[in-house]
């Protein structure tokens, strides 16, 4: 919202028993976050959201077939070809660190990641955005790099992390994560 | 494209170096399949694709702002809150079911996905579609479930079972799966 220039308010939910209340079902199906609410449509899915937002502002999303595509080709791409595997290191690092499947599943996982994120700087290149410009593309796949800052990973690909770094210090990103923490202080809890 | 009515023709890809090779990686940054070439734009990510060709189809995507929202929500859902679980339980039984840490951690994985199950089938009831029609969102979801058919987990969910049938008897689905069969015995390999 903070990129597409949006007005936008925001209400939390508790973790625990309120995220599977049959009103926050009937936002989110699976009882999690985020969902929003805009002139009578409810809609979940942080990818969906991310296009609809998108759809509605030039700043996320060209408006000729082939970028708007590729765009959302790397919205697709950050979510299932990249997050798919920096979760399931994280839930291993974050939730399962002391069992022992963890540790020996853990390396494969890292190789898998390493070899995405090879792949991944390779498409990037010299570029400063994944297409010609910052797209929502861009938006989501710096925030999935953004999940690895507990490992050191991201070191390895200067690149990728140049790009992550970019995409940080963009004022609306600024805006967004200030906005987001300062929720956590007065907050509104659903 | 079967659903979509819309013409289409195949090429394949060897497993191994020929999925490595910089053509490929120039159509697939990530050396995986799918990827479509539709006047002069290159595509890849299956959900990417499958939001392409349904935005050239009503048969796949409503027109109205909230069908249409509601339909893409339906389709990042299949491949992030599905797909993502569903994928971590198929790894273990098809490419690590020997090993230590994948018996350790597979009941985990399969409560996970039970968890998730449970709720899609209430999010759809007794409807024959996650929304008020087929959409590519069901098409998504369809195809996720199916790749539990090594399991039976699918028969403790009898309306996600029926509905996952209802999707697979479909004459445009019957005809893409005998395409892609055929395929498989004189085919134009890249």
């Amino acid at each position: 919202m903070e990129e597409a220039g949006l007005p936008y308010r925001v209400r939390k939910l508790s973790l625990g028993a309120a995220q599977r209340s049959p009103e926050h079902l009937a936002r989110q199906p699976f009882g999690q976050v985020p969902a929003i609410e805009d002139e009578g449509l409810t809609l979940f899915e942080s990818g969906a959201i991310a296009l609809y937002i998108a759809e509605r502002s030039d700043a996320l999303l060209p408006t000729d077939r082939i970028g708007r595509a590729r765009a959302i080709a790397w919205l697709f791409a950050a979510l299932n070809s990249v997050e798919i595997v920096v979760q399931e290191l994280a839930a291993i690092d974050l939730f399962h660190a002391q069992e022992a499947w963890a540790k020996e599943r853990r390396p494969q996982v890292e190789e898998r990641l390493c070899d995405r994120l090879a792949l991944l700087e390779s498409a990037l290149g010299d570029k400063p955005h994944l297409e010609g410009r910052f797209t929502v593309g861009d938006l989501m796949m710096a925030d999935v790099l953004r999940i690895l800052r507990h490992t050191s990973l991201l070191a390895r690909y200067p690149k990728l992390d140049d790009y992550k770094r970019r995409c940080e210090a963009r004022p609306a990103f600024v805006r967004a994560m200030k906005a987001q923490m300062a929720g956590f202080d007065k907050a509104s809890i659903a």
